[in-house]
């Protein structure tokens, strides 16, 4: 069989790791590919700077243009390594499917938010665009639900899915920091960049769980149509409170089946301790699926780093020496997206209220009119003083539309009694 | 492209579940596949009663012999779920092959212990050979191995790869049962056979590690070459001082390459708390990697059940019928099977002695003068009484070779302390 001859676009920290294991491994990943796979060409704007900080030999590096290279007649598949949604890596992942090249990518912002185009291209000319490395790094979710859980069907999507995030919490539960310590401490370590609301406001989880949702229930998702939520407004006292109910609080990707209609969101959840999605801590992301057939699966690893992402690209490029031109999966779309505010769950709602008698009964009067039940109360326990209490409730099954409802019947109840909106939080089991 | 025909041979609790799920899903597999998957012949012994348990319409059940049912012309794939490594079986399964037809199969003792002329007839004739429900059910570790991790080297496979003996171990350690309650208990909430032996004897679990070995490291090895231990000697005792130091027992398929030896083995570990497996608890499987550029993956999920291991042979028919003839997938054998008693791990050994004074001090002295450093030792905590004493020693980093010759020391240096064998048990971290 003919080699599979490799341009990537952009040596910096994925494009560079991809490079690497390319070189360093090429003997093994040929013959696992059953072909030679053969790194051609890659364009750098700052060569110099690659081939010192990944060990590469000059000769890789090409003095065309981008768009001379995607249109090389020898190159067979190209990794796009760029990073950003501008209109030029779009232009230029079309262009590459256009030029009937196959494409690898990591770019899950572009995927999700400008995709469209990129995966009809692929599927009209029968061409691979692989992504493994766009939704959680390492973890093998793409080829698990592509090629792994094809017998079943999968009814419920939970995941951790942004390292940052989970880094924050997990420094918050474990060191007692409050959220703005452990950012800066997250910082330092190189876990958050120096503006980190992407990763704090649930908007790279988000990219993630869009691709998640178009290839596990064939359902298309804008971001403007996806109920997310970030962590930045998570307290030592919400901490403290999942720990006294056996849980830890994580940034969940979440999607459900139910009755033909997908609830999908991406919110802190209180996670239980015996799901092991309570146990994975640090920048780690996992992704459990709850299957028809099969029941409940993790996948756990890293999701992000250099030689990580750059394995799960390296491993998409063999997949596709391997297997040619397998048609493109696609879930057939015959789910509609849910309203995630009439999805049940159990919930934990912690309210800050002015210190005042009957407090407790208002508030609780107001829940259990809208046939919400609770299950546990927590008042006053961790950082009420004397003029304000702080507590929390934890519901048995009930929806969002309720907890809205008794939230409502409060504040007409007792127009000062909230002092501030209450934290609403799923909890997962 | 042409419909895939299907035969099953035996429909009992695995293969009545594929063809449960092949006839209920057809039209969603078919559209995953890119061609129509059609079940078109099952062979039973007694197909009333697998009419009546999986709701099987009668007009699969063929009255020809497995013989003929495996000389069809119109059959592409044959699933083998009669179980057992009988000459019987084992012929079947490569007549199958011999006579051009893909074959699935959950049979890890066959594929184990004699599948290497089956995957030879495989390779020779380009033919697939299906055997993700081998190992460790729904989990797709042999995917993930062949198709996912591609890019990467696998340096160290550990797992719980036995649903029953984590089961009994769960037991042990939560409701503080003994080994014969917690197994009798498994017996009768269906998690255990009448015999057990080759669950809790560690023979199932070889059989999975031995696949693992084969793709993993390229390396064939058998049942007699592997270093196999079970869990009947664990003690409640063991369970309480695996808990003191933050850390649990679990029935372990390990391997690990290291200048290029593959040292394996399957024998109970204490997994401490901070590794998920720890966390892995009642009949469910788990498979942790270790990878050069990945670092670590988890993969956790059902590793029996009848729709669970069905899922998993569903999946590989759907993979075969969407990826034709790719060639096998063989990792080179450039690895040899090191010796289990030379490869280094922490140890908790625990002895039972003799109550006499200088017991401590010449059990210490003996390991010390084997250049093993102790990081703890519990002394007398839980089990011993006047005239015994039980204590177990955490080591750090050490050879079972070394500790092997320490205890020979202890002997000869008192002949009358050690009342039995001391139980040693590596740490995994």
């Amino acid at each position: 069989m003919k080699p599979l001859n490799i341009a990537i676009l952009g040596c910096g920290t994925v494009g560079g790791g991809v490079a690497k294991i390319l070189t360093e491994q090429k003997e093994l990943l040929s013959k696992r590919a059953g072909r030679e796979i053969n790194l051609k060409v890659i364009a750098e704007l700052n060569p110099e700077a690659a081939i010192k900080r990944f060990g590469l030999d000059a000769k890789y590096f090409s003095k065309n243009s981008i768009k001379e290279i995607i249109e090389m007649q020898d190159i067979d598949l190209v990794v796009e390594t760029m990073g950003g949604k501008s209109d030029f890596v779009h232009d230029t992942c079309l262009n590459v499917l256009k030029s009937g090249k196959n494409l690898v990518t990591a770019n899950k912002a572009l995927l999700a938010e400008r995709g469209a185009d990129i995966f009809a291209e692929a599927e009209t000319k029968n061409l691979q665009l692989g992504f493994e490395a766009a939704v959680c790094g390492a973890i093998p979710i793409i080829k698990g639900i592509k090629e792994c859980f094809t017998g079943d069907i999968i009814e419920q999507v939970s995941g951790i899915m942004n390292g940052t995030s989970n880094y924050i919490l997990t420094q918050m539960q474990y060191q007692g920091l409050d959220f703005a310590e452990a950012l800066k401490l997250a910082q330092q370590n190189g876990y958050a960049e120096a503006d980190p609301s992407l990763d704090i406001n649930g908007g790279d989880a988000s990219h993630k769980l869009i691709l998640l949702l178009k290839l596990a229930f064939g359902l298309k998702v804008t971001m403007e149509e996806l109920s997310i939520a970030g962590i930045q407004n998570i307290t030592k006292s919400d901490m403290d409170f999942a720990k006294e109910i056996n849980a830890s609080i994580k940034l969940i990707c979440f999607a459900k089946l139910e009755d033909k209609q997908v609830y999908a969101m991406v919110r802190p959840m209180v996670v239980k301790n015996d799901n092991i999605l309570s146990s994975v801590n640090f920048a780690v992301n996992a992704v459990r699926l709850d299957n028809k057939y099969s029941d409940t699966h993790f996948l756990i690893g890293k999701g992000a780093g250099s030689s990580e992402t750059a394995m799960s690209i390296v491993s998409d490029i063999v997949f596709i020496a391997r297997h040619g031109d397998v048609p493109a999966y696609n879930e057939e779309p015959k789910y509609t997206l849910g309203d995630s505010k009439k999805v049940s769950f159990p919930y934990l709602i912690s309210f800050r209220t002015n210190n005042l008698p009957g407090t407790t009964g208002i508030i609780t009067t107001a829940i259990g009119k809208q046939g919400i039940n609770i299950e546990t109360v927590g008042h006053n326990r961790f950082s009420g003083s004397g003029d304000t209490a702080d507590f929390s409730i934890e519901t048995e099954s009930c929806t969002l539309e309720a907890i809205e409802k008794a939230i409502a019947e409060i504040r007409t109840a007792k127009s000062d009694l909230l002092l501030e909106d209450p934290k609403i939080l799923p909890i997962l089991y």
